[in-house]
């Protein structure tokens, strides 16, 4: 039996076309905890609460399982309904799962015997959940160490574990997240190549969607191709959020694709594509966009704000690296940005008063890009220490404004857009009007938009791309004409 | 821009190559509802809150919403956070939708108007969901109907609406939820469109995945093919419920596919498949099973199971019409896999004597089939005043006991499998193992199963099968061999 599944002991897997995740990664990633929670406070015992299925309102059915991330990043477990303690002063490991009935076996396959988990997840220990209370009560210490803080993208508080007779320990909820949360900024060499892995097959499927695009598609078909490719050739089961891909006009909805936008429109002759998907490999997201016209040829004035975009992705490239500030970057990309729109004719005057204007952010109202990990949008931006959140147009909706450290993982993601309420308001505005061309921006409605998105890794000595897709319009147009093979991205 | 999306007034559609649903479809719905409704509460209006997104825990992203049912059945509605209020009395239909904030409008694309919704819904009055107390308060009918009853597959408790000042009312929650959800049982002409058309793209996805499955291929690459075409092809964003996609003694496996058990095999040489997946359209399910060689030729042991599964289906689709009772067609199928697996020497003895001892469910513990319809397992199965669910072995786990009457839409699903814990079970008990005959019994250990799933319509004469799949010995042989085309099917 065991060698015609996917996973071997000790690691997690989809076959041997797809990335081989060994156990040690998440072995890392605890110990990298024991020894942050050793200095603060030894004399405890961290427990993680693990997700749970979701089902669809009232019904029998649910969304595919997907485990939650803090719980994810310390035991790689697939399962649903599980906890994991971890002892901080011997470091051990401990996993607990449900006890199913015996007939579970004939509707959910063979019951995994708690040698079969140990095997799997290659934990110190494992458990049935209701020896849990005993086992923390074996183990003596001073306090348990739960889980709760607010994310602060989304401001939802993560989900606190609790047990049947948990009024009887001492907890402590305030220590745990800001150390864990902060851990998860900084990737291990593991986890830097899984994501390298999930960020490549995701490239893949862009490319493969580039080519297929064509007018007379509906935006969705693209979607779809995309997760097909993700899942059958990468083994990503799900994708790391909802797949944008916006045409035309939709190209200018940042968030498109939701379920009020559906990816149902037509692509049509001379629209550009703006596709911003991603696959999950065992929880561990890729974030790519790129943008491509339907047809293959960029007009001028794709070209024009392409362009423009790209050499506002290019500078943070050059400049980005240890000791440099992320809001910074998000700033040298506005300029530069800016500027090349100015060099084109839609805007005039001094680019240093655009600045102090956050001119910007009427066409880039989004951030320059932020943390990512097991979550899309990964854990840390506004930590307690780190710098506060900007109140400025554009800065604010900036995930993060830390400075950049060797092993961050993060998306560049400059974009600029035509969109109708914000140009309106700025063309209204005398203080932006000033600078503002409308003989020319005009042409520009209904134009839609342009976001160029890579997955980038911090080293010791700048950054790394870590996305694999054609990017210059040089590129894009010899990949979409079939002019480039794969091995050019390989 | 409205002739560049899929959606034109009036009607739900995923492009010209994808059914358009008319919103005729709902607006009947809610008439079957108030006609009911009018004969014992005539002085009340009904109230249902639509569903809304499911985070990824405490995160930014989501699933992709799905509709509750309830409220899908009633309005079509495809965005989140919605009410929908149906007078009685005059039969008219109110939609509350939030105001959103308009900045909403760069993240999330232009807000619709309300306006906009009427002309989608064709619904007579359409409000922001902060003026829902007002409205009601001004129709001043004597109770608000809302929905809470407990769901007889799942045993949760559907979703009863509330909002900021319904104390202010008198609330029946009683009175709705048997009448609607009995009326969900009866298709009606519109709907029995949706499903033909859902079932009509699963069939054509299962038949691409027949031909494309080979031994090295993993099960779920045949699951991504599979979502693949229903999504390309047939605009289904959503699987009915998660792909079942066993191979080998997975085949056996239940429920497989789900997290612990991830279609993670590869398909082997000799092994079987068997494949219960279905699309989803607009909330509309389909729900289909194929089993066949990976190979493309069944093995003289499969052959036989196979065609013994396929009679017990045979035999129900001759007998079932309106007025037979179900599980007295679980019986008949029970009885005829029961005579064919004696005919095959697995069994020995009265297949009498077999009945009574409840012989059939060691072979298959589930039920023959269910109603199908917005939900995969959809809802009236077991209402007050229906034949109670049993308590024997197989039939117990039957989602309805119902006599079989027109427009009823249901699944056949016979299906024989060699569960090892099962068989034990069996050999060890003297009232069972006389029947058995181990020398051949044991032979089909690690065989897997079987199962034929159709998706059929209740006709005034009998029954029709909707699904269009290759199912005789010789039609899959033929089909995986590329004998046939897709005429044969069309």
């Amino acid at each position: 039996m065991a060698e015609e599944q996917t996973n071997i002991a000790g690691s997690l897997c989809m076959g041997p076309h797809t990335l081989n995740i060994s156990t040690k990664l998440f072995e890392t990633n605890r110990k990298r905890l024991v020894d942050a929670l050793q200095k603060v406070k030894e004399n405890s015992t961290v427990v993680l609460q693990g997700g749970s299925e979701v089902s669809f309102y009232d019904t029998d059915t649910s969304y595919i399982f997907k485990q939650e991330s803090y719980f994810n990043w310390c035991f790689g477990v697939t399962e649903a309904d599980a906890y994991g303690v971890i002892d901080i002063i011997t470091g051990q490991s401990y996993l607990f799962f449900p006890r199913l009935p015996a007939d579970y076996a004939v509707w959910m396959g063979p019951l995994k015997t708690l040698e079969d988990f140990k095997n799997k997840y290659k934990v110190d220990h494992v458990h049935y959940i209701e020896e849990l209370p005993a086992v923390l009560q074996k183990l003596n210490r001073g306090h348990l160490l739960t889980l709760t803080g607010r994310n602060s993208d989304s401001g939802l508080t993560s989900k606190e574990a609790t047990f049947d007779g948990i009024e009887k320990f001492k907890v402590d909820n305030k220590t745990l997240f800001p150390i864990i949360a902060n851990l998860r900024v900084y990737k291990s060499e593991l986890e830097i190549e899984v994501i390298k892995y999930v960020v490549e097959v995701s490239s893949a499927a862009h490319r493969h969607v580039m080519r297929l695009a064509k007018a007379g598609l509906y935006e969705y078909q693209c979607e779809s191709e995309f997760l097909n490719y993700c899942y059958k050739n990468g083994g990503c089961r799900h994708s790391a959020y909802t797949c944008i891909c916006g045409s035309g006009i939709n190209s200018a909805v940042l968030h498109y694709g939701h379920a009020g936008c559906p990816n149902n429109y037509q692509l049509k002759e001379g629209m550009l594509c703006l596709f911003d998907m991603g696959g999950s490999y065992y929880g561990y997201a890729a974030d790519i966009t790129v943008t491509f016209p339907v047809n293959g040829k960029f007009t001028a004035q794709q070209k024009l704000i392409y362009e423009a975009v790209l050499k506002s992705n290019e500078a943070v490239f050059k400049a980005g690296k240890p000791g440099t500030s992320w809001a910074d970057m998000h700033l040298l990309s506005n300029r530069v940005l800016l500027e090349e729109l100015k060099n084109g004719g839609l805007l005039q005057g001094s680019v240093d008063e655009m600045m102090h204007e956050d001119l910007a952010a009427i066409f880039q109202p989004h951030g320059l890009g932020h943390f990512l990990g097991l979550d899309v949008h990964d854990v840390g931006g506004y930590l307690d220490g780190c710098p506060e959140r900007s109140s400025r147009p554009g800065l604010k909706s900036l995930r993060t404004s830390r400075t950049l450290e060797k092993n961050m993982v993060l998306t560049i993601e400059p974009g600029c857009y035509f969109i109708d309420p914000l140009l309106d308001k700025a063309l209204a505005d005398p203080n932006k009007s000033k600078f503002l061309v409308p003989s020319v921006l005009n042409t520009f409605r209904g134009f839609g938009g342009v976001r160029i998105e890579d997955d980038i890794l911090v080293t010791e000595n700048g950054i790394i791309n870590l996305t694999k897709v054609p990017r210059t319009v040089q590129e894009i147009e010899d990949w979409i004409a079939g002019k480039d093979d794969e091995r050019k991205y390989a």
